[in-house]
């Protein structure tokens, strides 16, 4: 339910149904496993079964005389990469040295399941029984598996060539400060005079916080299928979030020319940030090379869990003043999060956002980005921002009970607007953070009554800023006066539909009428990854631009058949008309028909980089019942309302806000990397690794609020990453208000509710 | 090897190595018969065994419960076509009433090997097995398989519907004479007195020619796999000579949306104008809805040979009037071409171009498409033209042994040039015929000695107008300084290079830095048919404009980093630089590089439906060698010399004119389709139906002759048809000089010419 309903939109705002929906449901479109081509040969990976270890040998000759086996290869097989580091914007840095290193070990392993070696075979079980004819001599280092650990002296280092290097702020420049650390980055935010602000406040709370380690739980598994040619052309199949990036990665990585890599999507099970980096991609092109055959590897669910990237587990040290009448004065926090076994970059969004949808005029983050024996983090759904946002909604909730405050009005007194900056001093555009809290005010979700023990209601806000990047769209328009698109994003949240519908607003079609399509890398303009939340903005963009191209060729056409001044042609209603002469008038379906005889058929192309991704922000309420004998967590009513700018195709934002919902509440009660004390993962199963079900969940109230983004067309903001950042808050602060305990650590397993109320029945 | 060698260009008229080659002959490139997809059916055609006779009745039952069977279709599955015509310029023109009974077979059949029905099965057998299961009761009717046979009096009628309709020209209006008939149309072309002009001539000639049906010879066979939604949206994945062609034939004829519909364009393995027709393209799409499966359809080479199109047989009655220097003075001739089972249309490029190479002042031109019962004619490389001038060229070669002439001074005294009128009246843009004449002229061959018993040396020119159509292509800048292009031209000669050399010209980069792609029509803009010599000019013009405007947002971009006026860059020698300031230079590589940096990546665009496609002529000379006791013809030496206006890649144009020439000589000496007297085609196999091998032909010497059109920005001429014309007449006058008896009816097979030697000497 959208609470602004304006009607000046055909097309924005309505449901029609996904045009890639029959293809889905049916089981016809085509995902990164299901490729299949002549020939093809399939590989496997062989992983270290050690968190830490030097590499002394490596002896593949039995798994390459083995039959039935095309190719070996192994760190020795890629080219010395570069350290150059590129800026992925909200989805953090690639460092492209670390990133080889992360495909393929050179001389040691860092954390359990890197990659050692991989083997193309005729079959996966050949490949796999060759993998067991690998041998590796390794030596065996202890391994450091918690950040706090790894900062203490003595701890094993475990990439002695890191120094930590400092980030004065997200876009400043970095500099080394040459100490050999497991501390990779470091940064400080500081703001206005924090001393004085603590000692104006009347209460300052201080918690630690911590959460552990998540995954995107996207359904399908990591894929790579490529054919390395002999004249150098390589194709790669794969699904991901960022046909170019990947096309980019595999580039560097294997120091070949970018524009002799054709990447071609196919369709993604899911990403969520986690399907950024081309792990396998990279593999099945040196083995397509040494075989000269397509070679195609898929991880199993272990592989995946075991060796690409959770988001990270944090600690976070958090401090607020706030005068009696609940205004904030001052805020402190430290953030130690995990990066995994290479450097990391999520701290820095932590960082920025944990007061984000606050005014906070003094202020001090410190960040720490520690590298520990696990496997890499990646970007996970506004990646480095929910754990930090729970630790400051935590806190806040706290500060609430003590004040007795309702934590809705002591946001609202706190809602930071336009112009108020955030802790790396950047001011806020136009935000919908009060409209948020305000809906959620409304709601009548808040008025309702929650009795009866054991249950809580909490409530949380969230802040995400949302990207840009680069887009690039065309749209021909056909004879039957329907039009097709071609766009490279790959459509992870039903962005063929949220695209289209943009092009098809300015053209004046039904959204049915403009058929997108998603393409290859040498078929379309650069376009930026499928991820921070930029796709319906940024593509949406280009496809709003490039119809506005095609309307001015058609405007000219017009003008050309009429024999007037092309500034005398206007389109209004599906029509062109000339302002000077009512007699003159075409419909675009009829003016489609006449192209070809007209002087040609007629193509819009646009490629956008735009700036102005205006952030997104929700307030989430939700009611939990715990029961007390098995500590066992009941979401009986959850309402999410969340600023979309504008919303393209509602259901599609609903259905982003539900999922990011879903997952903030598995990170909130259940879900977590288990280690052994060796760094072994001991869940690496859907089974073991416990995800929310449908039968976990009641049916998530989402709310759209629309406070239209200034610096788009339509007003959109990115709506894929918020909801996921207020559930942690806003579970813990149920929890503990049906407790009668301040949770502080995720997930809330029944383990530590039950150990909570324990410890407070003994105490009390 | 290029007459003209102008060092203007850097990429244009070099040769390097085709993009699509490694794919090509590692066997990579996936032809249309190469597809495979999940679940897919094999479908087979149930056809005709008579040429002429009614349907009574089908019985599809048992097919349809056989095991393995899941789809049967008849004529009844298809919709009632509308009468609607499509000129298709120099290839024809489809009537969609005809195409759709020529597709499948409504309540008669009219040639054998017509489809009756088909079906689609598990595999190719089980759709075989119940092919034999259909039962048709027909009403056999006689045949009628000789055009002029068909338009005498009491000839059995094939199409009672069918009434004579008459064609003033080809652009002209029709009229329906309304008189039922097997003439299905009738056109005359008149100009300046006839009667005067022959009064005026010191010789008048008049003989009479005859040629056979002859067939493209494409290696690969026709093929078509669609998948229909149940959405409705349809995906046809097939090899042909134009991806939106068979996309709207199937559109019209299954009455489908054609932006519901999406091609993608398979390699083909040749057309040469044969492979417009979607035959199986609208089979399969009808068998998928059925069975809601994929279904895919291969002819066998019986099925290519029975029922796809040849090129018409025709017999013609010429009259040329000369004065005794050699000067025409009038040209009549009456053309009667085999339509096949659907009227044709191309009788009219007969008599267009029988007399086009020269000036003639008074003409009269007739001409006649009859249908017969046999397989519906369709193009073939310069369709309608090669038998024309084939009765042209040896009147004029017997017209220069009556004046004792040498023919090539007798053809440059006649020669056309720019502003002389055709039969149809249309005036000539700028040719290249005296400067072809002047090469076979100033070619050694001309002057070498050709001595011995039963040689001879034939003298030919040849005409093809070439054609326009509309192209579309897009390109994308990379950031390593490459560009990708986009288009939807099937690539058949060798067009991948030779449009990606234009863009490449523009852009001042190296032909392999320009990576094309031939993408399906959904994504890009419309674009004709790879025939009439159509896609160097016009692809490859889109691709220079597309080129233009990549320059054109560049220069904007080195303004705006620059922050001069866009007005004040320049690109020269691959590099932007101020007209104003040396030292603001930035190389195209360069400034790639920061595109993504500076405002986004640039892709260009354009779509374009030119004109102006510049006629190409070619003049050729062939050395023969009769063997007396055996009747076989050996080709000694043959030159061509064609104008090709510009060369982009010239070694595709040589491989055009080469490949035009061998065509042709087995058109003259060996290829006819054989058919019993129930229309029962007797050689339809590779090994019956006769093609000149590499064993049968001389290296042929290809000379390109360079008179720039003036209407295309590199002076590009189409340069596929005329290579095929001259070769019937040059060779028909060879072997008319080795043996001294005129020959005027191809394929001069031995036992004709045996017969021919018999008679003579009988007579001497």
């Amino acid at each position: 339910m959208a609470t602004t309903t304006e009607q000046e939109f055909k097309v924005v705002g309505t449901r029609p149904i996904r045009h890639d929906g029959f293809d889905k449901v049916t089981g016809r479109a085509v995902y990164g496993p299901d490729i299949s081509l002549p020939g093809m040969l399939h590989g496997k990976v062989l992983r270290s079964p050690y968190a830490h270890a030097n590499i002394r040998s490596i002896d593949t000759s039995r798994a390459e005389s083995y039959p039935g086996v095309h190719a070996v290869v192994t760190g020795a097989d890629f080219p010395v990469a570069s350290d150059r580091e590129e800026n992925l914007g909200g989805e953090g840095s690639l460092n492209f040295k670390f990133l080889s290193d992360n495909f393929m070990a050179h001389d040691k392993v860092v954390y359990k399941g890197h990659p050692v070696a991989a083997v193309a075979a005729v079959s996966t079980h050949v490949a796999e029984e060759a993998l067991a004819l690998i041998s590796v001599d390794y030596e065996v280092l202890p391994p450091v598996l918690n950040a706090r650990e790894a900062m203490k002296d003595g701890a094993p280092i475990i990439h002695p060539q890191i120094t930590t290097k400092t980030m004065a702020d997200r876009a400043g420049p970095r500099t080394d400060t040459g100490v050999v650390s497991n501390v990779a980055n470091y940064l400080q935010f500081k703001r206005g005079d924090v001393e004085q602000g603590f000692r104006e406040a009347d209460l300052v709370l201080e918690r630690e916080f911590d959460t552990a380690s998540v995954h995107q739980g996207y359904i399908e598994p990591h894929n790579g299928t490529a054919l390395w040619n002999p004249d150098g052309n390589l194709t790669i199949w794969c699904s991901s979030q960022g046909s170019f990036s990947v096309r980019d990665q595999v580039a560097e990585i294997l120091r070949h020319p970018n524009s002799k890599i054709k990447v071609v999507p196919l369709e993604i099970g899911g990403g969520f940030g986690g399907k950024i980096t081309a792990y396998l991609p990279t593999v099945a092109a040196l083995l397509s090379r040494k075989s000269g055959k397509p070679v195609k590897l898929v991880m199993t669910r272990t592989e995946v869990f075991e060796a690409t990237g959770p988001a990270p587990g944090s600690f976070t040290r958090a401090k607020i003043g706030v005068t009696r009448e609940g205004r904030i004065t001052a805020a402190e926090a430290t953030l130690i999060y995990e990066a995994g076994a290479f450097p990391g970059a999520q701290v820095a969004s932590g960082a920025t956002n944990m007061f984000a949808p606050y005014r906070v005029d003094n202020i001090l983050m410190d960040g720490y980005d520690v590298v520990v024996n696990k496997p890499k983090v990646q970007a996970y759904r506004a990646p480095g921002t929910p754990m930090a946002e729970f630790a400051a909604e935590a806190l806040i909730d706290e500060i609430c009970q003590h004040l007795d405050m309702d934590p809705l009005e002591f946001r609202l007194l706190n809602a930071a607007k336009e112009g108020d900056r955030k802790a790396d001093g950047v001011p806020l555009p136009k935000v919908g953070c009060i409209e948020s809290l305000q809906a959620a005010k409304d709601h009548p979700h808040n008025a309702a009554p929650l009795e009866g023990p054991y249950r809580g209601r909490g409530v949380a806000t969230g802040y995400w800023g949302n990207a840009g990047f680069a887009a690039s769209c065309a749209i021909s328009v056909n004879s039957d006066g329907t039009a097709s698109l071609v766009e490279g994003s790959p459509d992870i949240g039903g962005t063929r539909a949220s695209i289209a519908m943009q092009a098809a607003e300015v053209l004046c079609l039904p959204a049915e009428d403009v058929h997108p399509s998603v393409v290859d890398t040498d078929s379309i303009g650069y376009t930026g990854v499928t991820g921070g939340s930029s796709t319906a903005f940024k593509t949406g963009w280009a496809a709003y631009e490039a119809a506005q191209e095609v309307l001015r060729q058609m405007r000219e056409r017009a003008a050309k058949i009429w024999e007037i001044d092309p500034d005398n042609v206007e389109f209004t209603n599906g029509a062109f008309h000339s302002t000077a002469d009512p007699e003159l008038r075409v419909t675009f379906k009829d003016l489609a028909s006449r192209l070809g005889s007209t002087g040609g058929h007629i193509t819009g192309t646009a490629n956008v980089y735009p700036r102005g991704a205006g952030p997104s922000i929700g307030t989430h309420i939700v009611d939990v019942e715990v029961d007390p004998e098995t500590g066992k967590v009941k979401v009986l009513r959850y309402t999410a309302n969340q600023d979309a700018g504008r919303a393209i195709h509602p259901s599609y934002v609903e259905g982003q806000i539900q999922g990011g919902v879903a997952q903030g509440v598995g990170w909130a009660l259940n879900e977590e990397y288990f280690f052994d004390d060796q760094g072994r993962m001991a869940n690496s199963s859907f089974l073991d690794y416990r995800m929310p079900t449908c039968l976990d969940l009641p049916m998530i109230d989402a709310v759209i609020v629309e406070v239209p983004n200034p610096a788009h067309p339509y007003g959109v903001r990115g709506v894929g990453e918020t909801g996921i950042v207020p559930p942690l808050g806003a579970m813990a602060n149920a929890v503990s208000r049906a407790l009668g305990v301040r949770m502080s650590s995720l997930p809330m397993t029944p383990a530590k509710i039950l150990e909570a109320l324990w410890a407070k029945e003994s105490n009390s």
